[in-house]
């Protein structure tokens, strides 16, 4: 099945590539790896979640965020694919942001919002290496920042 | 002399390869490169340190689980390349996250304990390139959360 | 126009290579890739900026001490290409960590004394993918991390 068919199938329609919210861009491609800036809970031009967890954004919610940043994600590397995903040969790594509080110690859950998206998309191909901490704050606000390396043909 | 001779000279065992706490894999080859999962401090499934530095742990203590953290990462490493480390050409990059509170300044101490293990085990093809930053919180309640990138043949 | 003579009419006088402040080294190259290690705002031995944004050091003041991160992240990229910086076909990748206290949210404004300063030098290839993250402390007390990827020849 197609990675498109997959999407469609699981109902997920990716959102246009958001832009850069500084002097950066997108994306970078070097060789067959595709460098993703890291991404925010933007949808619509909105955060789905600001402010650290757990008091001020939940568990679920800043695992919500984790999805949403790994759609922006995609909808940046689709557009390094000529849209089509089916190029992607493997995600290599994300890198998960969590704002939060001292003392929080679920981060590996709120990155699972993320990574478990990948998996379901991609199977095999989107099991990926992780590296998931806890930041003071993000920009804009955001509970999560997710970036990612993709291996794509 | 063998890497293998040179954990036995250093008495070095390495722990059975840890399994990721949530949804990701715990490394992923693209090319010659293998990108390693964020490891932390367990060692027979405990922490070795747990809460910030320097209230909580100590700068030793730290190091100690720095160290840890490489020890694990190096078992991920040697299932990648059929339990031979010798086919490591080189530590390419150390990520290294430091729970610690504001105003610790003693990240670099805290990372040697992760670098000059890599440098005691594989020499030159040991040193490598690396970024220690603070962190208010980490998974599980890590002090110290380390992820790799190595080069192997 | 060669990036010796670009840097001429920007006035820029890269430093000698910093020294890294533990054991690890300045960078990395693996194929055509370049890892360099986290650069601080360092300035003939001292640090433009110490402490977080923005209780201690300004907007402005953080964005000066990033670009000098870059700086000192271009020494290191220099001695690795024999001091020839028309090899570097790509800046890839910057990590931007930045010391701050809780509720900060201007990241990317920071990142941008980076990168823009990349893009004045390089142009087309000094756009590059970012990720930029708050960090409860920093080595040294610096307000600033860098760390960059490139891409030579």
């Amino acid at each position: 099945m197609s990675i498109a068919d997959r999407l469609a199938e699981l109902k997920i329609t990716l959102p246009p590539a958001p832009k850069p919210v500084a002097a950066y861009i997108p994306a970078v491609r070097t060789g067959s790896l595709v460098f993703i800036s890291g991404q925010l809970p933007l949808k619509d031009g909105e955060l789905l979640a600001s402010g650290p967890v757990p008091s001020r954004v939940s568990l679920e919610e800043a695992q919500a965020a984790a999805r949403q940043c790994v759609l922006n994600a995609l909808a940046v590397l689709a557009a390094q694919v000529g849209d089509d995903l089916d190029r992607v040969e493997q995600i290599v790594r994300l890198g998960v942001f969590v704002c939060c509080e001292a003392g929080f110690t679920d981060q590996p859950k709120v990155g699972n919002g993320a990574s478990e998206l990948l998996q379901s998309i991609f199977g095999e191909k989107g099991r990926h290496a992780r590296a998931a901490v806890g930041s003071i704050a993000l920009p804009l606000g955001a509970t999560v920042e997710v970036e990612m390396i993709a291996e794509v043909s």
